[in-house]
């Protein structure tokens, strides 16, 4: 086998053999194959994609260049739910634990936020004590006990694509759909989960803005899932607006909290439920989520979700010393308050990260006060800018310059979930 | 400056800045980009082109990441030529000479074989004691009193393009026309040549078989010489059948030598002087090639250039203890010898190299007994096999197994000459 031949093969648009990927994923994994020339392996995928057959057996030797979780002694049906990132996105930590007391298993591996999204570890990671490392045992065990888990993905899952990332981040080859699929799907599927819902973002501050590349990047991961005998479902939701109020760790959390509570922001509830609905359709289970929710077993189920892993839930969430205001330029009604906008703000206040070797503040971040369909004033406060440090809050205020859009009149509601796939 | 952010813009088809290239050449040569991230860029270059404006750039930058030759205290006129390269191209070796008879300066730096096309520096070394490295003063000297030059480019000459072919040849990013164009271009510009003759191949045995590929290089290289001040004119010419009758370093040079004392191969001799006369006409000489040619002097010059080296010009060629033969496996006039063929039967005799730190056989190659237009009889000897090892034999005869192309009848003359650009 010779690197060469693989990356001209698909530089010219052929279809890489079985036995190809195989050699070539486990050579990245054990560093036989040169950077370079995964890296130009790489470009050439954004180049000219990979056909259905080829994906899946990619994704398979991603899967096989580690060892795939064994769920089987759980009591409880498995489902679990993956977003491809947005601004405000919080929904994880409401779903995990609603799912669970509606009697699933809900094993979400997790990660960290990179650039303008934030990550479910950073958010969680909010809470006094929380620890997102688990031992495999640990994992299983609160599994089973509480039925919900969000934790670190370990190193021995999907070995490949932690490479591959590393890689793809440096190259330039991070916007590729099959690419994209075959890193979140190799991952999931080792999990061990029987079902998956997945919430495909689009709009400004999606990872992939245009509906149509979210669109196609849902049916590759729903075809993925098959393929690999995972009951799988994509939602397409609206993220050109920020989810909810919050963006930000710990505003995140306390958002999260606040809707587990019963409360919260209509558009996080409307979205939590939608993808709730699905998950309980895949795990086979009669609970209605919104009756759950309502009575309140999700927050317990929080609570202990959060104790088990050594967090605190009673304890207060770290506060801001610097909270700066965003108005209003002049009078209107806001019809469009840009994603993109608001999770750059926050990661300039120290919500996000530049590099993954950089810490994230657990305070800051950026809270609306108004929404889409409000009218304000010259002047009015939008939102609350939280730092730790006022010395970010002019790039915060630059991030914002044009994020916000005034009409004369109110436009017609949000439609927030745009198409389920299949 | 950001390698990421230059990568995506070259993959997102864009056009890259002075500056950015400037930055990505120099941090090539130095190291400081890494080679992952120069092989992302090199595909994406395969893949979306440079336009000229970027093209001129980037081989500006390849010429000042070492020095240029400064040639200007020779009182000749001074003009080169540079090959595509192909099987049995033997050009150099006759037009050097014969060029510097004419009264020219050919300071002709070159490069070794790789794979099934032969290197002008290995075809030399089969003469006893020829070497190809001079000092810069040596070369000077050996161009104002021969005016024939045959020798190694030295490290300080366009060092970026070392670091990026080596790159580009383990990374499948060879094939891309804007990086052969700058490649071969910031080499010869930086040589310090007024004027350049380029013999643009197409054909099997050629790097580009397309013609239009061909034509396109051509342009493209015409072009760029003409934005670096040397004036460069490209002849398109056939190498879908080996040139001449002899594939191999010694036997190249044998039919070189048989060449300047005014015998030869119809089409090498045909290739050889329209090469020269577009020399000459740069060079502003008045000399008669074909007359100089027949005339000897072409003859003294080469025994002065070799004898100029170390090498002896009288001294026997080395020559292989094992002869075989290729045969005709029916009757019928050839129609076609291919060229890929050839050279790749040349190569498995121990001719060529497969990785850039191989030796090479002085003595191996083809030598082919018939031509196109040819009517052999089953059984008959079309060429000669010479090797050091008869364990090569039969991967020889393999590439040789469908080389051949019998008629019924004799075609219409080949074509040799295709187009002339500009």
């Amino acid at each position: 086998m010779n690197a060469v031949d693989l990356i001209g093969a698909k530089r010219d648009g052929g279809e890489l053999s079985g036995e190809q990927i195989k050699w070539f994923i486990d050579g990245v994994t054990s560093g036989a194959v040169a950077s370079e020339q995964a890296a130009a392996l790489l470009m050439a995928i954004v180049w000219r994609g990979m056909a259905p057959r080829e994906l899946a057996t990619w994704t398979a030797a991603m899967i096989d260049s580690g060892r795939r979780l064994d769920l089987s002694s759980l009591s409880r049906p498995m489902v679990d739910k993956h977003s491809t990132g947005g601004v405000g996105d919080k929904v994880s930590l409401v779903l995990c634990p609603l799912m669970a007391a509606c009697g699933a298993a809900v094993p979400q591996l997790s990660g960290r936020g990179l650039g303008h999204t934030g990550g479910t570890l950073d958010k969680m990671e909010a809470i006094s004590g929380w620890q997102a490392a688990l031992s495999h045992d640990q994992f299983l065990a609160q599994l089973q006990d509480v039925g919900a888990v969000i934790a670190a993905a370990t190193a021995d899952l999907a070995p490949a694509d932690r490479v591959l990332y590393a890689l793809r981040d440096v190259t330039g080859t991070v916007a590729s759909i099959p690419l994209i699929a075959s890193s979140i799907m190799s991952k999931k599927i080792a999990e061990g989960t029987a079902g998956l819902v997945l919430d495909v973002k689009f709009g400004s501050g999606a990872f992939l803005p245009d509906p149509a590349d979210g669109e196609e990047l849902a049916r590759t991961m729903v075809g993925l899932g098959a393929a690999h005998g995972v009951d799988t479902v994509a939602l397409l939701t609206d993220m050109d607006q920020p989810l909810g109020l919050a963006a930000g760790n710990a505003l995140e959390v306390a958002e999260a909290v606040e809707t587990l509570a019963g409360g919260g922001p209509a558009d996080l509830v409307e979205v939590t439920l939608a993808l709730a609905r699905e998950m309980a359709a895949l795990a086979g289970l009669d609970a209605d989520p919104a009756e759950v929710l309502s009575g309140g077993r999700a927050m317990d189920v929080w609570r202990a979700m959060v104790a088990a892993q050594g967090g605190d839930p009673a304890a207060s969430l770290p506060t801001a010393p610097v909270v700066d205001h965003w108005t209003a330029p002049s009078d209107g009604v806001i019809s469009r308050i840009d994603a993109l906008a608001v999770g750059v703000a926050a990661w300039r206040l120290g919500a996000g990260r530049a590099h993954k070797e950089d810490a994230v503040s657990a305070a800051a971040g950026v809270r609306l006060r108004r929404l889409a369909g409000d009218r304000v004033a010259a002047g009015e406060v939008v939102a609350e800018l939280h730092t730790d440090d006022p010395s970010l809050l002019p790039a915060a205020h630059q991030a914002l310059s044009s994020a916000l859009t005034l009409a004369a009149a109110a436009a017609g509601p949000r439609r927030l979930i745009a198409s389920r796939i299949p």
